[in-house]
Parts: C-alpha cells; structure tokens; sequence
C-alpha cells in the first residue's frame, strides 16, 4: 500500500512538475494581469529627480502663456503638472474606461525573435500598446483628459494632430465620454490620410483640415494662401484660438508635458507587476521616442525605482535623425510649439523652429523631448540612438518583428524594435546576459502603405 | 474592546463587500481568461447531432474528388474531417501558437451599447476574435493547418482567397511556422486591396493574382482573355492544381468543412468559461454567416450543450440578402466550389453556380452553410436573418457600436452587430429578460474604405 501511494505521489509530482514547468513556458509567453490587476495610481517622479524639475518659464516677449493656458486647458491636468505626489490616484471611471479600451495589456516574450537571431544570453521581451482601439498608446492619455474635462462641465475637446494618432485617440476618447472633439489637422496629412480621417469622422469628431476657415489665424492665411499646406504650428495656434474664444470648449495635448507622462505611467506599472509574474527583471527599456510619451510611460515607474535605489536598469530611446532631440539637442529653455503659444520648457531641443525632413514614422518628428525625460537624459540615465532618416533598417527591423512574433507595429514602434535588436546583438556577441523590454507603441494596420513604400513591397 | 473588534470587523467587511462588487463590475466589463485557462481539447459536434451527419458523397460524373482531396490535403485534418470524438486534443505547439496569437480572447459585456440603447431587460455580450493579428478568426484554424501540414513534411501550403482575410491568416501561420505560403488571389481583389496584398507579402506569402501564370487553369484563360479578372471557382482550381502538381504542397481551405469549424471552436469554448467567471448565460448566440466558420465557432460548443440537454440556448445567424443561403437556401447535396473540386456536401444552399450581388461584406459570400450548420438549421436549432444588399442598416449599427463600445468592427461583424442589436431591441420592447452573445469575428482597421462608401464619411 505504501509503495502504491508512494508511487501515486511520485507520479503526481512529476505529472504536477511538468505541467508547472509548462505553464510557466507558456506564461512567458504572454504574460496577461487579470483586470483586477490595472494599476489604481499613475505615477510622478518629479519628487524623485536627482535635483527639482526646472519649472516652467514665460518668455521675455508677449503675453503671459500660463495664464493663457490656464484658460484654455483642463484645470486637473494644469494640477498635476506641477504636482510633487510620487501616486497620483487614478478615479476609478478612469480605471473603467482603461478596462474598455482593453486595459490591463499584456507583455509578450519574443521568444520566436529570440531564436531567429540566436540569441542564448539575452531575453527580450514586449509591451503590446498596439491592441489600443486607435492603434497607440495615445488612448492612455486621452481617456483620462476626455473624463476630467467632462467632470468640470466642458463638452467640447479641441486639438491639433500630425500623423492622426493623436486626433484618432482624442476622437474615440471624447465619444466614449460623449463630448464633442474637434480637430485640426495640417492639411497636407488630411488631404492625404483619408482612412485616419474617416475613422476619426466616424467616431464623431469634427475634423477641419488646417488652416481652416475656423479661426481669425485660418481665416488669414487662407486670404493670402488658399492653398497653404498647414504646419503643427498653425495647426497648434487655431486649436488654442478655437478653444480660447469658445464657450465649454478645452485645449488637449498629447505629448511632452508632466501629466501626459503621468498618464501613461500605466503601461510601466504594469509592466513592471508583469516582470514579477515571470521572476525576471529588465536590465535595458527601450522605447522610441519624439516627444516621450510613450518612452515615458514605460520608462518612469522603472527609473523611480532606480533612482529611489530599489533596482538597476537603463534606457535608451530610438529616434530618427530627423529629430534627434536627445542625441544632437541642446539643454535650455525652449518654447514646446512652433507657434510659441507654451511657456518655455527645459528641454533637449532642436529649436523650436528647426527644420525637419519628412519620414514615416511622423510622430517622432518632434524638436524637444518632455521635460521628465530631459531631466533625466541631463544626468546621463537615458541614452538615445538617432536612425537615418531612409527609414530602411527599422523597417526591415519591423518586418523581421512581423514574421517570427506576427505582429505588424507602427513606423514609430519599429525604432524601438531596431534599437532592441542592435542591443540584443551586441550584448550577445560581448557574452553578456542580457534582458531587453521594448514598448510597441502602435500597430501598423493604418500605416501598410508606408511599408509598402519604404521595404518596397508592391 | 468587543465594540472595536466589530467595528474593525463591520468596516473592514464593508470595505471588502464594495471592493468586491467593484471587482465584479470590472469584470462584467472586460471577462479575460488566463492562458492556462486556454482550451486543450478541440469541440467536435458531430456525436452530438440528433442524427447522422449525411456523408460527403462523389459526384456522378468526373474523377474521384475524395481521392483527389486525399492528395492534396492535410491528412490530419482529413481524419479529423470524419472523425467522431466529442473531444479533440489541441496539440501543445498549437496551443502555444495560438496564445502566441493573442488567445484567449476577451469577452465584453456591452454595457456602454446597452446603454445607448436603454435597455433594462436585455444584457448584451460580445467575444474579441478581432484582437486577431491578421484581423479575424480565420488564425484560428490557419494556425492549426499550417501545424499539421509541417508535421506531415510539407513545405507549402497554398490556398485561394476572396475578400483577403482567409490568405492574411495564412501567410500569418506559414510564416510562424516557417512554412512557404502560395496565395492566388481573384485579380480583380488583388488589384484594389493593395494593402491586405501588401500585409501577405510582408509576411513573406508569394500572391499571384488570379487567373495566373501559374497554372494550366490560369494559363489557358489568360490566353483567351489577358485581361480575365478572376473568380473565386478559377482561383480554388488554380490552388488545387498547383497542390495537385508540385512536391510538398498542400491546399488549405479556411471554411466550410467539418475540421475547420472544429478548430474554430475555441471560441466558443473560451466563452462558455469567461460565461461562468460572471455567473451568467447566454440565452442567445449571434454571428455572422457566410460558409460558417465563425458562427460556428462560438455557436457550436453551446449548441452541443444544448444538444445534450445541459443549456438552453438560441442561436442566430446574421446574413446578408447577396448570400442567405439559410434563409433560402435548400437543403441539398451541392458542390463546396464553384469549380466542382469537392465532393458533394449536404447543405442548404443557393446553388454553387449562384451569381452573387458585390458587398463590401465580402467574406459573407457564400452560396453555402457549412455541414454542420446546416445539419442544425434542418432541426430548427439555428435561426437566420439576412439584411439588405445596400448595407447601410449594418454599417450604421457598425458605427454605432464603434461610437459606444470603441471598437471597429470588421463589415461581417457588423451584421452580428445590427443582428444583436435588432434582437435586443426587440426583447426589451416585450419585456422579456435576455442574454444575448455575439461575436465580433474581425476588425475593420483594414476595411475604412467601406465604412467611407457606406455611411458618406469622407
């Protein structure tokens, strides 16, 4: 009898041993939060910097811009931009709303690009922002100004956009709060960006190429220039028009500034629970980066913890050297709009009247990178890569991604792809072990035609 | 000190009854299962059914089409194709492809639809296959096939494709699985649907627009007509032709048959489990039908359940007027392909001869339902619907659901939509209490254009 029982447990074990072993391989796969598991607090570093945050600055010309924008944008983002709180609670219809978007988002290991590159020291894993409803991590953001702006009684979003994501995220997140969104688009991407456009349409926002005849600033170049192709400045100064000289009306940005890295603290506080369940830890974060919000979202919570000594890790943000803020930029005040309608940010910029050439992955051409990821570039704990701007190798990069892990990215996320695997590569080849956390920022189902164009595959 | 513990106790228990009403309200949104929550065993209906499946059965004229399939088909597929186990087991690289793929998929309970739509009686559900990489359930059993056929030593799968969804999916699988993908693709799709070519492509899947070179078929026709833009029936004779002709190809199809909707299965049985997690039941199960795949997908599992006297359920097919082939459809022995490849399958059908009227819902036509869902049809077990030709009640029901829910459906998945919204509505206005389930068997990120055409969204 004992030896029965003995052999039933032996068999047990075994039998429960490998099915573990399984469902840990299989779990580090995709590794998934259950809904319970969304974070219930985004978080801030500004108290946790190695020295205070230079605050914003007016310019020496022209009329005060904070107070403009305390006109004109929502009072509990302006809040946390200059809040020093580490957690800053997420409401709890936020957390309902990150649900429906699809929140928790689960973080993949690319175990399929592992073997294809040969890779035995270094583990690379990723963070799917792609499975947002508009393609990108923008909704994170979104959402949780379209929510506040409702809660202090405005019914209408006002903003620009470049390459759509931004427009798409504000779009879907003022129909899901039922606010009015109205955009203004750089004519040159609206003529041409006809599904970006319609999908926005569709979720009903107002969508006016730009300049239009909207605003006193459209009205006039438009007299002097029917055909003006539009800037994101231009762009940028008939939204804060719109919104300054409108009733309810609120002025939305996606990028650069404090809470909008605030916001999307998200995915690397999510990222980081998803590394526990694994019983593994990220030695390098990548992420693209143009203005930061992505970069910022994955990286901050994991550079918290390295400045508050709990653990070691780097980041590097892939750009394109079209704009190569981080790796070319100058430290110093710069406004954070062509149109010079912001208060000066310390940033690493370009100049915000620099040139940039044109390239697919247009979110990324931005002069300055957001103040968090500045200040931390300034004490050496963020490198930056800059990719020629013929696009070619993320591409390829990208395409490499698609075929082993199946899925298509964004031109944006492609950078942080390319970057990962030249890192992968080179810490490989020195026999260093290594692991590798990318962000996908976007998916690519709207941006096909860019790899057609760029890989050259008809 | 007995007071302070029962206050502490009250409190605490206070605290503990709200967190878990909110934990169940979050759930009720977003219904995930775990990966190891991923089916292991396939759902096979055919012991199930109230009689027999009537077997396939060779035409009166013409070569043996079995021994031809037998040729140029997956062999386990063919197997699973007669067999009748309830329960077929998904081999462990399977299951990993298709947790690699993004299963399990969530269910959504529709609350923000439900809503808008005032309902008080009536709770609406829908399941995520549109989280798929390629953009429909067809992964499911692409995954599955391109398994098998590896495992038999096959080198390339070659298929037809119409709308372009079933070639993405299998380009997505072959190239998982490092298998080659030969695509022939009806010419007149091919040249319009530049990026689902270009996403195949990417994938590394060779697309020759059909009637092609290729083949005897295609050479033949194209020297008649140079300009020949191809049909669905060339298109599947050019597929078997190649597989019939060159070493280690198979032909692959992605509907219709008994094993493809055996794979797809594990919809349905994923939300028959994400159904208990919320201690609820669907009293009636809606998807789209063109040759059955997804419908029976998520229908099969619960009509099995039916079946064996476990459940009570409804199930609805949501048509359209181009194809209704079990709305009007007879219940005959017919040929699966316009081309007289297959055996003859018992079916209501329109006759594979049909001339069908163009929808941008193109995966819905079909002259034929699948077998199996034919089978329930005859016992009055399955209902079905079919909507206008002009597709304008769909695509509106479409943008509905999009400007509520947030997520862009596929246009099949539209008629699920309007399908589920009609019965909704109807049970609410008689006062009745419902739960009604639909799937939403792909995105439309790829389909715009349509949503453009349709609604008038420039």
């Amino acid at each position: 009898m004992a030896v029965v029982m003995e052999t039933l447990i032996s068999t047990r074990t075994a039998h429960y041993t490998s099915l573990l072993k399984l469902v840990n391989h299989m779990r580090t796969t995709q590794i998934s939060l259950s809904v319970d598991d969304l974070p219930k607090k985004w978080y801030n570093i500004t108290g946790d910097l190695p020295e205070p945050l230079p605050p914003p600055k007016e310019p020496e010309t022209g009329p005060s811009r904070a107070e403009f924008l305390g006109k004109t944008m929502i009072h509990e983002c302006l809040g946390q931009e200059g809040s020093t709180d580490r957690w800053i609670p997420i409401p709890e219809e936020i957390r309902e709303l990150y649900i429906q978007a699809g929140r928790p988002r689960p973080l993949y290991r690319a175990r399929r690009l592992e073997k294809h590159l040969g890779l035995k020291k270094v583990r690379l894993y990723y963070k799917r922002e792609d499975l947002s409803p508009t393609g990108s991590h923008k909704v994170n953001t979104a959402l949780a100004q379209a929510y506040y702006a409702a809660k202090e009684g405005k019914t209408t979003l006002v903003t620009e956009t470049g390459a759509g994501q931004w427009g798409s995220a504000l779009s879907y997140a003022a129909s899901l709060m039922e606010l009015e969104c109205i955009v203004f688009w750089v004519r040159a991407v609206y003529d041409w960006k006809s599904d970006r456009r319609t999908f926005m349409k569709l979720l009903g926002a107002t969508v006016y190429p730009s300049p239009s005849k909207e605003t006193g600033i459209g009205r006039e170049l438009l007299a002097k220039n029917p055909n003006n192709q539009g800037s994101l400045g231009i762009a940028v100064s008939e939204g804060l028009e719109y919104a300054s000289q409108h009733e309810g009306v609120v002025y939305s940005l996606g990028s650069v500034l404090n809470y909008v890295l605030i916001h999307q603290s998200v995915i690397g506080l999510e990222t980081i629970e998803q590394f526990k369940l694994v019983d593994d830890e990220p030695d390098l974060i990548v992420g693209c980066l143009g203005g930061g919000s992505n970069f910022g979202g994955i990286a901050l919570p994991f550079a918290g913890e390295v400045l508050q000594g709990k653990r070691e890790c780097e980041f590097l943000a892939a750009q394109s050297e079209a704009a190569p803020n981080l790796v070319k930029g100058e430290y110093r005040y710069d406004f954070g709009d062509v149109a010079e309608q912001t208060p000066l940010l310390k940033m690493y910029t370009l100049g915000h009247l620099a040139e940039m050439e044109p390239i697919k992955a247009d979110g990324l051409r931005y002069h300055a990178a957001a103040p968090f990821i500045s200040a931390l570039r300034h004490r050496n704990l963020v490198r930056a890569v800059a990719y020629p701007t013929d696009e070619r190798v993320v591409f390829e990069a990208a395409r490499m991604f698609f075929r082993t892990e199946g899925w298509l990215v964004a031109p944006e996320s492609s950078y942080a792809v390319k970057a990962s695997i030249d890192e992968a590569r080179k810490a490989e080849k020195a026999g260093e072990e290594k692991v590798i956390c990318m962000n996908i920022s976007g998916h690519g189902f709207l941006d096909i035609e860019a790899y057609r164009e760029k890989l050259g595959v008809e």
